[in-house]
């Protein structure tokens, strides 16, 4: 059986699209890394600065700041069933793709989910967001930062404020955002952050860092259950309605990241080793410096793509740094540049979702594809894929403008 | 601030507990393949050879037969969550710590659980799992394997079978056994398996492979649902009682594996590469010569540690070829050898459970570590340790012991 004769080897590619992305190689180096038990006191020690880590990338002092040993997805899943209980109230503003997934979950959760709908390709004006808050009412807020669906960031400051104000417990995924647009947790009151590896943390998909407030921390806890075959008497029976989900409860995988260690799943090490590694390599090159390599290269891209002659989609002055959404030109079979761009130039950029489908590309700038090295040579070839489609390109004029964007940026940070 | 002035660099170990065991090094390469996009027709292709390799894996001509990407425990989860309704009749014979966990999960999918003690250290009498099934009348009966808490590995044949033939699903957890002891999911009639990379198969926790048979997969898709930021018209608007959890839900992520590839979650791209690699090597060396293999490796570790005039625990007839239970002598404090054994030896052996800590030790030998180098280090070692315990051992007698076991299984094995 030919399957068995060699293992899997990838093809070389640069991963230009809205994620994952070329994932950093000092991360896949900490991936090759031996494993150890998972209460083996380096395991444990590995846990803890991992927390301490992420506390710095989410900006946060919050203690529950840890791994949920699923896919971006799963921490949002985490966040939401952990928190709420059937017949909660759930307000979700929706911008793109992500807010309809934030409003599915919350009603498999058993939540009445009121909705703000967003016209796609623009963020919610948080007055209009408050201003529902204050009409529904709801027990919990859920959002996403960046949704890559359309590319656009929502501001959550004001929001987040609000909610903190009145008591109302606030969550946001920042799976797409996180690394690449600043986001200041504590500062803007939001109770539960989940994000995953895949974009700008340059790692790949498998485990989703989680924050969480003191406040959410009360409300999860208060249904806190030991599990029947690990309980002992030291344990307080269970109090509280039970979580309905045992692998993303919340208040048990605390007891694993805590002193107590008390067994939940089995670490997912491999992929710890990568979170951890994705951290360290974030916060060496400082926090707010990643925020603008990231600015610096999106611009660079949207310029190229712009001086290319294409449109970009969405209100740019809410465009995420890292991934830029471009219309299809009119009569281009956009799969087929898509499949020029893989197959002969081995470069990835996005296709779209939903209402989107056929009508933009996505292309992304982010972790360690936010560089210049990245960037043109996708610019270098998009332009020739779409002359190869039958496309009057300016010859040369988005690497051109690419490249005058990144000298202004050069420029104005020699200031 | 230091953690961040170099990577983590675990401390060498040999793993020889109830898993996570030291990963094969071939695993470990397998991860640190870049990543590529999750339409890449490669990560395609590598999703489909997984899928198969898993078909043989696990002994079925089972469609789908692919991965969840969470720990072990998630595997459950999925399998429970998206065939039980609320109010559904479940049967769980529990004969340890993982037994009361399918009872836990099971319950919070909202399940009426009805169970069959077992004493810890035996297995559920295949012919008392029948009658508690006539009895109850159960949706679902799920049973644990190979339960590490206890070292015991379940006969399946029988139950399985009479469920197949009264159209009562089954569900099995396989974690700890599979690739160490014989599972045949068609033969023996089990509708739903899942398992983990981190035992028997060598690799890291953080991927649950599950196989499903053709009448559970009718009953998950009979609640199939598309979401809503990716609904087209050409998809038919959701049916069936909705699963409760959008994560784990199969009929979902079916999607996702099948020829449509509609997206659900990212797959994790780094854990895909291992899981495949770990089912390429199995196969590569035979699926009954990787049982023997262990069956060999148990037998010379359980031998060695009789030897050293340890009892063992459970009932030998039915315990798991890759894992021993073992007394803890007398007086002497367990914890303290196992500190021993780790800090100052570097091979971690395993506490236990429940009423089983401070009772017994589990020894494992499994995956990469069911091999001979690994199990006479492992009893050279402890003999040290107890003697450092001042617990008084026959010099050298474990190791001879295991040595002769060897010299028996070869052998046999020439004859």
């Amino acid at each position: 059986m030919s399957l068995l004769s060699s293992p899997f080897t990838p093809p070389p590619r640069l991963l230009m699209g809205p994620g994952p992305i070329t994932c950093d190689p000092r991360v896949l180096q900490a991936m090759s890394n031996q494993l150890i038990g998972q209460y083996d006191p380096s395991m444990t020690a590995c846990m803890n600065e991992t927390m301490a880590l992420y506390r710095d990338v989410f900006v946060t002092e919050n203690r529950w700041t840890f791994m949920v040993d699923a896919t971006a997805r799963g921490g949002i899943e985490a966040a939401m069933i952990s928190v709420l209980k059937p017949g909660d109230r759930v307000l979700v503003p929706i911008m793109g793709r992500f807010g309809h997934l934030l409003k599915e979950i919350a009603e498999r959760c058993g939540a009445e989910v009121s909705v703000l709908d967003v016209p796609w390709g623009e963020v919610a004006d948080p007055e209009k967001v408050i201003a529902a808050i204050k009409r529904v009412k709801p027990d919990l807020v859920a959002l996403v930062q960046g949704d890559t669906s359309t590319t656009m960031c929502q501001p959550l400051k004001e929001i987040g404020n609000f909610c903190r104000a009145e008591g109302i417990l606030s969550y946001c995924d920042a799976t797409a955002s996180i690394g690449g647009n600043t986001f200041l947790t504590d500062e803007w009151g939001i109770d539960i952050v989940s994000a995953g590896l895949q974009k700008c943390l340059g790692g790949p998909s498998g485990i989703a860092p989680i924050t969480i407030s003191p406040e959410a921390t009360r409300r999860i806890r208060a249904r806190h259950h030991v599990e029947a075959g690990i309980r002992t008497q030291a344990h307080q029976n269970g109090k509280g309605e039970r979580i309905r989900s045992n692998y993303f409860d919340l208040a048990m995988i605390m007891d694993y990241w805590s002193e107590e260690r008390l067994n939940h799943h089995t670490e997912a090490t491999s992929m710890l080793f990568a979170a951890r590694e994705c951290a360290r390599l974030l916060l060496s090159e400082g926090r707010d410096e990643v925020v603008e390599r990231h600015r610096i290269n999106g611009a660079a891209l949207a310029a190229g793509l712009s001086a290319m002659g294409l449109r970009l989609y969405g209100n740019q002055q809410h465009r995420m740094n890292n991934v830029v959404g471009v219309y299809i030109p009119d009569g281009v079979d956009g799969e087929r540049v898509r499949r020029y761009m893989l197959e002969d130039f081995g470069i990835e950029i996005g296709t779209s979702f939903g209402p989107l489908v056929g009508v933009i590309w996505r292309i992304g700038t982010m972790g360690y594809n936010a560089r210049k090295g990245a960037v043109l040579p996708t610019l270098a070839c998009l332009e020739q894929a779409l002359r190869l489609e039958g496309v009057s390109v300016p010859a040369g004029a988005a690497v051109a403008a690419a490249m005058a964007s990144y000298a202004d940026a050069g420029a104005q940070s020699d200031e």
